[in-house]
C-alpha cells in the first residue's frame, strides 16, 4: 500500500451492514441505539488508527477511548432489511483528544432510494495500552484551510466546558431506580414509566483490553429510554434525537451495568427520558458502584403508519419532578431555536 | 450509597429486557429456554456477589456456579416486545452453596398488562477463581426469622439428597443420539421424533472464568426439547415446565456440546421430554466425552390462536420405551397430585 | 446523491469491522468462516443492490441468493482487535447471474500494518420477491474493454460446468454422520475425527425473506471443519483455504440444519476435510431432509507462535476412505500446480 493510499484510509472509514429483525422493535424500525452502536465503532477504529500513527516516534501503542458524543438527531427512520452505511472522518486533533465526524446514510437495496439518517460528532481520548491511566499525545492531523482549525478548536474548547459541568451534576445525583409498580404509581406519572435495564458485561461488549465500547453503553441507554416512552405513550415509539453524552468513567468487564430511566420533560412532539449508567464490578465489591454516564434521549410517538402522534401529558408529583421537567423545557426551547437558527442560516 | 441500601442490593437483584425476534418462535412465543437462561444470569451475578461479600475476612475471590435449577412451570407465554422482569433474591445459604428465588414477569408495555409467568429456585455453590477446583466458604445471610432459616435449611436438605440420586441415574444412562431418518422411522414413535443439536461453546457461552454459563445449557436443551416436541405435534408447541435440573460437572470452553432429546410420555394435554447434554473437550481428547446434565421437559401443543390441542398419542417399541414411558406418567401423575394440593391449600 | 456517485456506490462497496472474541478461536486467529461471512455480507449487498437497479423498466424487485463461491486461500491470519475490510465489486453479469469479487485486508490499528488475506469470487442469482421460484433477469454492466467481458464470460462457462458435475456428486452421496466414538475409533483414523454440528435456524440467520444466508451456512461449514482438524491434529488449527462451493438448493428459516465433516486428505503441510450440510423442515416434515451443500475445506497446524506443524498421517480404513484419500491428492497436487503455474507467470 504506498503512502497516498495508507493516509487516505487512515483519515477517513465507512462501515455498512444489514439492518436485522434483532436491531428493530416489532414494527420494524431500527433502534436508535443500534445506529449509534455502528457509528461508535467507526469512531473507534478511526479514533485508534489515528492515535497510533506517529512515524519516527517510539510512543506507546494506545486505544481511543470514548470521552463525548455530541447531540445528534435522527433524521429519519431506517427499516430492518435496509444497509446502513456510516462514514467517519478526523475532523479536529488537539494535545489529547481527537474529534470524529460521522454520517449514517439509510440505503434500500430494492428501491435504491437512500436517506441522510443522521450525523454526530464524537470526541476520543487515547489511553495507553501499557498503563491505561496514562493519556498519550494524539499526532497533529492536517487542516484544509486555517480557518478549518479555527472552528475545530471552539468545538473544543465549547465541549470542554461542557464535559466538566456534567461531571459536577453527575455527583450529585443519586437515584435509586426500581421497576415501576403499576398498582401503586398512577398512569403519566414519573414513577409509572421509570425504568432500569441491568447487563452483565460480557467479552463481546468489550474492546480488547477488557473496556466496555461506548457503543455497547450507549445501546443499553436507548433501550432503556425506549422502554420508558413506550410505557408512558403505548404507542410505536422512535428515537429522535440524544442530548451530548459525557463518558467519565470506563467500565470494566466483569461489571454489572445498571441503566436506569425517568421522564424529564414532554411536549405534545416528544418527550425527554434522563438516563443513568451505573458500573458495580461484581468480584471487587470493595471498589463500589459508580456512576459511568448519564444521558438525555428524546423520543417521539408514532402510528403504525409511521405518522407523529400527541405525547400523553406527564403528571408531575414533587418539586424535584417539577424542577426537572423546566429543567427539559429549557433544553426543548433551546434546541428549537437552534434548529431554526440553523434552518434560517442555511436559506 | 449508604450501607442498607448497599445490603438492599447485595441481597436483591432485578434483570429486565425487552424479547426480542431471535427470543422467539416463529409464532412469537419466546423460548422457555430465553427465560431460563435470564434466570440463571440474575442468579449468577446475586450469587457471585453475596459469595464474595465478607467483611474483614481476607478471602478468596469466586464465582458462583450453578450446581441445581428446582422444578419450574410456565404458568402463561410470554411475546416478542414484551418486557421480562426477572427479580431475584438469596433465600438461603449453607456453609458450601446459595439459594436464589426467582420471579418473572411479563409486561405489555404497550397495554400496561402485567403476568406472573414463573418462578424458580436456583442452588449456586461458589468457587475459587485462584484454583477451580475449590470450594469455597459461603458468607452467611440474616433471616427475617427463624422459621425462614428452618425452611429453607429443609429445602437444603432435600435437593441435596435427590442430588445424589440423580448422580446415579447419569451414570447408568448412555444414549447415542442421532438425526430421526424418517424413511426407516415411523411417526409418532420415540425415534421419529428423537432429536439433537451439537454446539461448539464459544466465548459469548461463557463466564469469565471459561465455564459456561448454566443458562446457555438450559437454553439449548429446551432448544431441543422443542424440536422434538414440533416433530411430533408439528404445531406450535411451548414448554410447559421443566422439572429439577442437576449440573454435576461443568462445561469448559472449548467443548463441543451435544443435546440430544428423547419423547417419553405423553398424556392427552401435554408430552414429556428427556434431555441428555454430553460435553467433548475437543483438544484434550483424553478426558473423554461426559455427560454433563440431564432433565425432563414438558410442552403443550397450541393452535395458532394460542388455544391447547390434544398431543398425539406416542407409539411405543420396545422394553425401554414401554419403561420410560410408566416412568414418565408416574412424574406426571405425581406433579398433578402436587398441584392440587397445592390448589387446596390456598383456598 | 449525483447520478455519478450513485453508479459508483451501485457497483462497489465495502465494509469493515473489528474482530471480536466471539470471532476468533483461543489462541486469537479470527475463523475463516468469520471471514466467508463477512465476504458473502458484502457480495449480498452489492448484488441484490444491482439486481434491482433497471431504469425504466417495471420489473419485479428480488433478492440476490448465493450460488456459488470460487476457491479461496487464507493468506494470512487474522487476529482479535484487528480490522478487517472487504470489499467488493461486481465484475460480471450473465442473463440470470453475477459475479461479485472480493478483497479482504486485515488492519492493525495499533501498528499501522495491513495485509491482504483473501480474495474471493461469488456468484448470485436474482429471485423475484413475488415468487421466490423465479429467476429475474439482470441488468447488465459495463465494462472497462471488450476483453474484460469476455474474460468474464469464460469464468461463467466455466462455474456453469462445474455446478453441474458437482450436482451429480451430492446426488450419488448420502452419509449419516454421528459424534466420534473415541472407545471404538483409532486415533487418526476417519472415524476419529468425524463430527457434526446441529443447529435451529434463527431470524437473526435469515436474509428478510426467510431465507438463511450463503455466509451464516459457510461459516458453520467452517466451523465443524475446523472440529474434525482439531480432533486429528489436537493443535491450534487454521483455515488455509476453500474449494469451490455450489449452493443447490435454498434452506429455511425454520429448518434443522445438520454439517457434518469428515477428513478425506493429509499431506505433511496439510488436511483436507468434505463437509456436508444437510437441511430439515422442522414441521413440513414430509418435504423431507435434502442435501444443501458440500464442500472441501483445507487446514493447517500451527504452534503456539504461529509456526506450521506437521500433519498427522491419517489411518485409512476400508475402500471409500483410500478412494477419497486419492480424489484429494487430486486436488491437493492440482492445486499445487495451479499456484506454481501463477507464480511463474508473476514473475
Amino acid at each position: 500500500m504506498s503512502g497516498t493510499q495508507s493516509q487516505a484510509t487512515a483519515s477517513s472509514l465507512q462501515i455498512c451492514r444489514i439492518m436485522r429483525p434483532d436491531d428493530a422493535n416489532i414494527v420494524g424500525n431500527v433502534h436508535g441505539g443500534t445506529i449509534l452502536k455502528m457509528i461508535e465503532e467507526a469512531g473507534c477504529i478511526i479514533g485508534t488508527r489515528h492515535c497510533n500513527t506517529q512515524p519516527g516516534l517510539s510512543q506507546d501503542r494506545c486505544a481511543a477511548q470514548l470521552a463525548r458524543v455530541e447531540r445528534t438527531d435522527f433524521l429519519y427512520p431506517m427499516f430492518i432489511g435496509e444497509v446502513a452505511h456510516v462514514s467517519a472522518e478526523i475532523t479536529y486533533a488537539s494535545k489529547h483528544s481527537v474529534e470524529v465526524q460521522v454520517h449514517v446514510m439509510s440505503e434500500n437495496i430494492l428501491t435504491g432510494a437512500t436517506k441522510m439518517t443522521n450525523r454526530a460528532a464524537l470526541w476520543y481520548v487515547p489511553f495507553s495500552l501499557e498503563n491505561v491511566n496514562n493519556v498519550t499525545e494524539v499526532p497533529p492531523i492536517k487542516y484544509a484551510s486555517p480557518g478549518q482549525e479555527e472552528e475545530g478548536k471552539k468545538r473544543y474548547e465549547a465541549q470542554k466546558m461542557e464535559r466538566l459541568e456534567t461531571k459536577e451534576r453527575n455527583g450529585e445525583l443519586l437515584m435509586p431506580v426500581s421497576a415501576p409498580d403499576r398498582t401503586t404509581k398512577e398512569p403519566y406519572t414519573v414513577g409509572f414509566s421509570q425504568s432500569s435495564l441491568i447487563h452483565l458485561v460480557g467479552p463481546s461488549d468489550c474492546t480488547l483490553h477488557g473496556f466496555v465500547h461506548g457503543g455497547v453503553t450507549m445501546k443499553l441507554m436507548d433501550e432503556v429510554a425506549g422502554i420508558v416512552a413506550a410505557r408512558h405513550c403505548k404507542t410505536n415509539i422512535v428515537t429522535a434525537s440524544v442530548d451530548a453524552i459525557n463518558f467519565h468513567r470506563k467500565i470494566m468487564q466483569g461489571c454489572v451495568v445498571t441503566v436506569s430511566g425517568r421522564a424529564t420533560f414532554a411536549s405534545n412532539k416528544s418527550m425527554e427520558i434522563e438516563v443513568f449508567v451505573d458500573a458495580d464490578p461484581l468480584i471487587e465489591a470493595e471498589k463500589g458502584k459508580y456512576r459511568a454516564v448519564t444521558a438525555f434521549f428524546t423520543y417521539i410517538s408514532l402510528d403504525m403508519q409511521g405518522k407523529p402522534l400527541p405525547i400523553p401529558p406527564m403528571k408531575l408529583e414533587g418539586d424535584g419532578e417539577q424542577r426537572r421537567f423546566e429543567d427539559g423545557k429549557m433544553r426543548y426551547l433551546q434546541n428549537k431555536a437552534k434548529r431554526l437558527a440553523d434552518k434560517e442560516r442555511q436559506q
